[in-house]
């Protein structure tokens, strides 16, 4: 049986649609949710993502406030910068695009973010809350917040499931897993020190890999009819048939493709269902900060 | 082959000894670490909880700061009183005994703690904290910390281990997998909606129960070797022996005993290592605390 691919675009577009009618109803009540995005530097990623969040913010009428600090900015002027954007009430989702340069203290900028903005869902209020019972976090990081959206379009079981989680970092490993565990998965948190992996894996009803290994996960790794959520975004040469490396006709650079953490030909052919890369949890990252800026631009008018 | 039987009130003697030494030599220099409790209402078990606390902290060389309060409090009056000891620089740690009446807003209580003297590790920012990379808080919830303390003080390899902890509270069982994770061990956390809970606990080669049912944890579900640690703590009747309940000569009141989750006489034949309980982790939350409030004078001071 090939496994269900799960269209990532698509969920995505709904979750935006569905933001976009909310958004245009609390435009007709006077109020426009407002996301502010904090770029230093000029990464060339850094800037087309920034670029994309600004473009969902217009495509949804989410008003954005960009902020572009040059790479040589001292740690004081990006406090003082996130500090007024705290304060400043027509901004709703404070986004600060990571990774900041060396010279800046990104704990202690991400702390200056008020809780009530944290659209990343980074803080550690926001993460403390996130896994104990009774403390709802205002927000849930976008891209775990975005594996469990999928799960539940699709209509997965995540109450009473088996769900292992590869690998434990801030952004996606550590919130992913304790969403799971709120929703009642029975959760198991695996990473470089673990041992006898592949049969931990195996045991997994809900397998969510993110560790940034391509194709690391192999369909022997798979328990028949997993669903199978694919984090990882990995960069591979592309080959001529010759074995040499491809250079693009157009760039006259080394071609590459992106490919996800788990082996997708071979794993579709296990899993119940699975995402692939690009195209799967990818655009779900968006959405979601598109719904959070919604969400605090609703908790901060006192609507629920 | 019989287990280990983990002394805890040996570990937490040894604990309560290296605090003691380092406290006086901060008196030498002047600096008294300070605790302040904050007991609400007359409940007998929080009563004799505060004044096992209180009586640590004396033969420590810690200050105490009792503060009680009528059953009848108002939540602002609470807050006050806890603003004004985070305020109180001779406060280095401030433990609000837990549960307050239900007309207090318990969450709201904790979260004006602060963080620089929440010795309790219960405030959101400190549970994030634990559980993000990078991000130590300054104090790790004492049950938790104390599991770990026994761990390692019985020389249990923590890191690439599997460990299995049964139960998500707030206070203990979210904590310690937690502590567990930044450990390196590879954590599955069990709860009420686990199926098939015998065939995951027999995984564990470290077990932390903490469900708070008697004896529930058998011998067929732990794995031969296993360090088992016991957080539950049960009453049961105490019986006669034609099956009456036991009657307490010098009160007159039903005799009660009390048991741990784990069925420790079977347990123990099957285990590398068991807590008893009472004499396993109990006594290891109030050396915590202890070592949490010197750890609170000490940053206070600037000492690492």
């Amino acid at each position: 049986m090939t496994a269900q691919i799960i269209d990532g675009k698509a969920v995505a577009a709904a979750v935006r649609n569905d933001v976009k009618e909310e958004v245009t109803k609390l435009r007709a009540k006077g109020i426009v949710p407002g996301l502010a995005t904090v770029l230093v530097g000029a990464r060339p990623d850094s800037m087309s993502y920034v670029t994309a969040k600004r473009q969902a913010c217009a495509e949804l009428g989410i008003e954005s406030f960009p902020n572009e600090l040059p790479e040589t900015v001292s740690q004081a002027e990006v406090l003082a910068l996130v500090n007024k954007l705290s304060a400043d009430a027509k901004v709703n989702g404070i986004l600060v695009q990571l990774p900041l340069p060396k010279h800046i203290d990104e704990e202690s900028i991400l702390n200056a973010v008020s809780i009530n903005k944290d659209v990343d869902g980074f803080h550690p209020i926001n993460v403390g809350k996130l896994g104990m019972k009774g403390r709802e976090p205002l927000f849930a990081p976008c891209t775990p917040a975005g594996v469990i959206e999928l799960l539940d379009r699709i209509g997965a079981t995540i109450s009473g499931s088996r769900a292992v989680v590869l690998g434990r970092s801030n952004i996606v490993g550590l919130p992913v897993s304790l969403l799971l565990l709120g929703r009642d998965a029975t959760v198991t948190i695996c990473h470089s020190r673990t041992k006898d992996l592949a049969s931990v894996v195996r045991q997994a009803d809900i397998l969510v890999a993110a560790i940034g290994k391509p194709k690391f996960v192999t369909a022997d790794m798979v328990k028949p009819g997993a669903y199978v959520i694919d984090v990882g975004v990995n960069s591979l040469p592309v080959l001529n048939p010759d074995g040499s490396q491809a250079i693009s006709e157009k760039t006259g650079k080394p071609r590459t493709k992106l490919v996800g953490d788990v082996d997708f030909e071979a794993v579709k052919e296990v899993a119940a269902a699975i995402t692939p890369v690009p195209g799967g949890v990818g655009p779900m990252t968006i959405a979601m900060l598109m719904k959070n800026t919604l969400r605090g631009a609703k908790a901060a008018h006192g609507i629920t």
